[in-house]
């Protein structure tokens, strides 16, 4: 049956009684593996073995010998490091981090100091990020003798593409990197970080990158785990990888230049964690809030300016702790059970409230009322119900036949759900309207913070 | 400085005396990772904590406060699992290895064969490999009632490009394939093999792929380990991926269709893995080798054919555990020090001889004639000591400073070795010269087999 041909065909048992893969007669062997000078063996694991070698791997060989011969399986796990770093003024030609804040060794990061010996770095900036911070960059990187390149890039989703990973490659290979020694650095939102991060892990089958964050959605999001990716063929991120960055250095700064409503929307990835993971995130979000959003997380020196701080510097810290507690043990999105997904499946709003039950009613409303003060939306009219019935499809297609759907089940507490049934989709895709559509509009919680 | 000025700088100690990464009151808290019900948290580690939990990662953060800010060490290890499995008669219907060997549960695979629902695959084959083994696949597939795809493609070393990689994942995207159940087949030689593992890393950042070799030297090597890639910037695999296959399906029938001098290619492979690692190989194909080049490592029902069997079973197997050795303790090649480049500095003969002592003059010969034998060429007269140095000096750059150059220091045994001078190379290049070039041809050893 060929893929062009239909798909309905008479299925004949054509797939009983064969050869069988596993035999009676197996002998199964499971071997570790040792390194002897320079040399690997496998071995049976004997004591006088193990106590000979330099080195014990922890990757494993079974062998398996049938009549239909021999079969190898291989169990090898590789270690991803990497460290999430706070600074500030990043770009202050004082501060060494951006430069060796990635070396792990106290004692390395001290011989670099004294070394007369230029560093070399490829820099990738957002085109937006470079004109604001364009020439404070190259001043940086001139005071601190580095032998450099800096590639700005118009790092729109738009141009989130294979064709912009493989000019940034280009680039890259002409410049001439150490692949172990001289990461890239990508400066920029979410989509240069995808981006820069996918090219350096394509290049050379692996090379080192930093990732430093400029909006608060990347500072939060993109920035801490091990995804990368551009689109394709109109599906986000349809290509990637998961290579994390060596570092990422995290300058609340950098957040004081961008929109407002750019700001909103990373206090949206900030409440997703809150309402999932942390009471105490919810709250500081429901108290500060509004006053982060409009003083885009920056300080100064007055006592005001020190409670701002704290607050900022919680609501980050505890946004980056939620989120490397759900990204860490997970690395590689092989468990299919994400919390982090909660808004993935059809949207943030409309899933809080699948199950209200779920919810007390006060709950409910101090989320939608926290919701409405920091700017975000509560309703989109482009949203129907077929949208939804689509977006359910797509994901039982895509996660294993289950919805696997994250929800709220208090604040701060959260459960996966496979068992919603379309009804109560609609009956809570109806009451959310009822509610929070602008069109309906009867809503007391709009007119509370409106 | 910028890149395109000149490299020779005044050097100002500009990294001196920089705030310091490191901080006196640093406080330092491991955290393990714990699953209840749906959520990880970080627990400090505490038995009750642990007893509490569903699952414990082997993940850690490991979080430092100073007052510069926090900062976060993610380690996270991910498990590769993949199995190589030799088998008969792969594209006989009724062998299912090729539909269901990747899967290790045996109840599951007892289920599938039960299950009347198709199967889906998408192929990617060799377009020369599809010449000869096309219409058998079509049958086995058809036979098998599996809703297939096949994409035969010219895979030449001069195709092997990223336009390639994304033509194959452009087809994968209209084949609508479940990412985690259907994994993509690649059959053919090794650039086949590499362009669709790196089709399959980068689609939805992970697709299960399988690779059936059909030439000898991909049997025993590409098809072996975790790297998939293609050229770029005419330069050699520099882009690619560190992820190996679901499963390695071998089937020594192919390589009865492949041209005698290819065959030889896959016989110096082989003979690189004993001189390193195996005696008992080498003496196998030192007795063996020119009988395995004539029968193409095929057998027949006669008494002369199961001792043929014998040799070739044996001598691949070897070849694959003893690459297994070296490829399962470093999958992402995180030690630069690796038995298995031999040869991959400056070439296996050259750096054969490049440090004569190591080696007595007898098992010097066997190995001379044993290439000879094996129809390998020992000399090439367009290698000269220009291009020798130009390979160490590649090498020293992209090595780490060292020349980690392994070599043979019996037959069997090998060393890693970082100081050899470039007189003793240039030693050995002239005596190389002298035995065995054609031009001066006083060789003995050459006599002995030609």
């Amino acid at each position: 049956m060929h893929a062009d041909s239909a798909i309905e065909v008479t299925v004949t048992p054509a797939r009983m009684g064969k050869v069988p893969l596993e035999n009676a007669k197996e002998k199964k062997t499971e071997f570790s593996l040792v390194r002897v000078k320079s040399t690997w063996k496998r071995t049976r694991g004997t004591k006088d073995n193990m106590d000979r070698a330099d080195c014990v791997s922890d990757a494993k060989i079974y062998e398996s010998i049938t009549e239909q011969g021999t079969s190898w399986t291989v169990v090898s796990p590789i270690v991803f490091t990497y460290k999430v770093t706070e600074t500030h003024n990043l770009l202050d030609p004082c501060n060494d981090t951006l430069l060796l804040g990635q070396i792990t060794d106290p004692q390395q990061v001290e011989d670099m100091r004294k070394s007369s010996k230029p560093l070399k770095r490829f820099i990738v900036v957002d085109q937006e990020v470079y004109k604001i911070y364009g020439s404070k960059l190259t001043e940086y990187l001139e005071a601190n003798n580095v032998l450099y390149k800096i590639l700005a890039l118009p790092t729109t989703e738009e141009n989130k593409s294979m064709d912009i990973a493989l000019k940034i490659i280009e680039e890259v290979n002409n410049f001439s990197l150490d692949r172990r020694k001289e990461p890239i650095i990508a400066m920029g939102g979410g989509v240069c970080l995808d981006i820069v991060g996918l090219a350096a892990s394509l290049y050379r089958r692996r090379t080192p990158y930093i990732r430093v964050p400029t909006t608060l959605l990347s500072y939060i999001d993109a920035s801490v785990g091990a995804k990368t990716g551009v689109n394709f063929a109109n599906c986000k991120n349809k290509l990637g990888a998961y290579v994390p960055p060596v570092a990422v250095f995290l300058d609340l700064s950098f957040i004081q230049t961008i929109p407002r409503r750019h700001i909103s929307n990373g206090l949206a990835e900030m409440l997703k964690m809150a309402l999932m993971k942390h009471r105490g995130l919810f709250e500081l979000l429901e108290k500060h809030g509004l006053m982060l959003l409009d003083t885009k997380f920056q300080t100064d020196k007055s006592i005001d300016g020190h409670n701002r701080l704290q607050a900022a510097s919680r609501a980050t810290r505890l946004a980056i702790t939620t989120m490397l507690e759900e990204l860490a043990p997970n690395l590689w999105e092989d468990d299919l059970n994400r919390l982090v997904d909660f808004g993935h499946l059809i949207s943030p709003a409309l899933e809080m409230k699948v199950l209200p039950s779920l919810l007390h009613e006060e709950e409910k409303q101090r989320i939608i009322s926290c919701m409405v003060g920091l700017e975000l939306p509560v309703w989109h009219e482009g949203f129907t119900m077929e949208l939804i019935q689509k977006s359910l499809q797509d994901r039982l297609k895509h996660s294993g036949g289950l919805f696997r759907m994250p929800l709220p089940v208090g604040l701060g507490q959260a459960d996966i759900f496979n068992d919603t049934s379309y009804e109560t989709l609609h009956r809570a895709y109806e009451k959310w309207r009822d509610e929070l559509s602008i069109s309906h509009c009867t809503s007391s919680i709009r007119s509370v913070k409106l």
